[in-house]
């Protein structure tokens, strides 16, 4: 028997998640049985679409249960195997995060090949986040020669990403993030006119002083008032990914939409919201570009790191604060 | 010289237009010179988008000037010709409406070929707010077997023909219109569930009343609460033809959008605004399957008509208060 901990759903929040939505608990890892392996996570992460399996409703990813263990992304190391396909020190991914170990079936885990980069970059950068740039950006988005690119959430897990993408494309990209360490992160990262949001009194005009003549592609992570500066900053036959709306997930009540959307028809917009999953099909493409950029330098992310499983609520309502750099993610071992 | 009435625009409107915004002026026309025509408008059209004209901003159509005779399509007769292509008795289109008639370059009215259809149906069906149909539903919106299509502004000019073409395509059809007379209209064109906005609470449960698996397609010409109960009632993958947005037209302070429009990414929606003009190169395939159509008995029109220039301004006013049933026209000669 081992001792592990794990992160419970102790209560749904309305609104914003406080600590007391959470509890930590015990349990104890029998051997594996037949066909089993039992892991031992190293990392895990939190990421904002969490919030929604927080809520007892239908979505895209079922809700999480009141007293069991949270779900999410992990990576890990078999300990102990009871099955051919891995033996102990193999590192995996698989979605049984928020807990120090468990024991699964063999086939719900993913044997994982480093290729030489940290094995937390495949909750970030190589992950599922980054995917999310890629896949937005080049096939929701429809990126082509000369778009300009405005992202927001720019400095986090999939819009540092999407900043980067842009640029080792070539692309002339304006990222909008909160606050000066974050803005200095952006420059860092090669954007070529970083707004901090919150000393901006008018979106649309900051993201046009960056864009004279328009964006074409707007990677919306938050929806609210940069969605609907992105609207008005829009050339015709923009292209939006919308992927996320973390400005809204924590609204007890429902929020209004864009008081602008009607330009869309003039300008002939499309907006598109996508789930990742639906496009896993990029991930090779997605690993082999990486890859090459990562090696050309063009490529780089940030953590922001919390230590140990109790740590991981605090980690997780960090995203609704804006207080990470890059990927939120958790060590566990 | 020859004379001839137009409507002008007398002053901008904030919010609703009101009849005071129009005046009526007579003009006298030349004999056309070398390379001119001068035609006898018999019919005009008004449509919504105009109202975006009357005011004094960039958008996709030029601002109208005060003090000078509006513009839309008519159809008209050349009464005398000072140009080879054209000679007396030829029907012509033009973008010269809300006049009893005008000179013009030859190269400025295209002839009509009516084919056995009223010269007034290429103001309607056959005409622009045919081809925004025919545009979005197959093009914009992607209609593919099997979708389940909803549309607003159902009994409208475009709406109707929106109907028409997807029940002839064989597609299950939900359609929204205002009050018992319009419903009853909707019926007879074939829509499979006709709503009445105004007699219903609670639109999203209309809709999905009409299709308990929700929908595949929506065809916005009114955006607001239906665009809201759209988003509600779609399938993952929906995809939204954003045409007009006729419930904010009006509106002198912007109006807020869709309170759930994050519904978009977990569902994976596509809303697509677009304006008929970048879709022209239809044309041929739209009169090739309209003609069909209206020969097989599927698709039909109403039309409701103002007669005499002086009513035109009334006729327009009528837009905006839901009066029409099926394209609203003007009658000149």
């Amino acid at each position: 028997m081992t001792a592990v901990r794990e992160i419970r759903l102790k209560s749904r929040p309305t609104g914003r998640p406080t600590l007391d939505n959470f509890e930590l608990a015990a349990v104890e890892l029998a051997d594996p049985r037949p066909g089993e392996v039992q892991v031992k996570n190293l990392w895990m992460t939190v990421d904002p679409y969490m919030r929604g399996r927080m809520n007892d409703a239908k979505s895209y990813a079922a809700p999480f249960q009141l007293g069991q263990a949270m779900e999410g992304g992990a990576v890990g190391e078999v300990v102990a195997s009871n099955d051919p396909a891995l033996k102990p020190g193999d590192l995996v991914q698989s979605m049984f995060g928020w807990r120090e170990g468990f024991n699964a079936p063999a086939g719900a885990v993913q044997k994982l090949d480093p290729r030489g980069l940290p094995v937390q970059a495949f909750l970030g950068a190589a992950g599922m986040p980054g995917l999310t740039a890629y896949a937005g950006l080049l096939r929701v988005a429809g990126l082509k020669d000369g778009d300009v690119v405005f992202a927001s959430g720019a400095a986090g897990a999939v819009g540092s990403m999407v900043c980067q993408i842009a640029k080792a494309r070539g692309h002339r990209v304006i990222g909008s993030a909160g606050g000066p360490e974050k803005v200095a992160f952006l420059k860092e990262i090669g954007v070529d006119h970083a707004i901090d949001y919150k000393a901006e009194p008018d979106l649309a005009r900051a993201v046009l002083a960056g864009a004279p003549d328009g964006i074409d592609v707007y990677f919306d992570n938050v929806g609210g008032p940069h969605l609907e500066a992105a609207l008005t900053a829009a050339r015709m036959f923009g292209r939006f990914a919308i992927c996320g709306m973390i400005s809204i997930y924590n609204a007890a009540e429902p929020q209004p939409g864009p008081r602008n959307l009607a330009l869309m028809i003039g300008k002939n917009l499309r907006l598109q919201g996508y789930i990742v999953s639906h496009h896993w099909d990029l991930m090779p493409d997605f690993i082999r570009d990486l890859s090459g950029w990562v090696a050309e330098g063009k490529v780089t992310w940030r953590e922001t790191v919390f230590e140990g499983i109790e740590k991981a609520p605090e980690a997780f309502l960090g995203l609704f604060e804006g207080e990470n750099l890059g990927k939120m993610l958790v060590k566990l071992a």
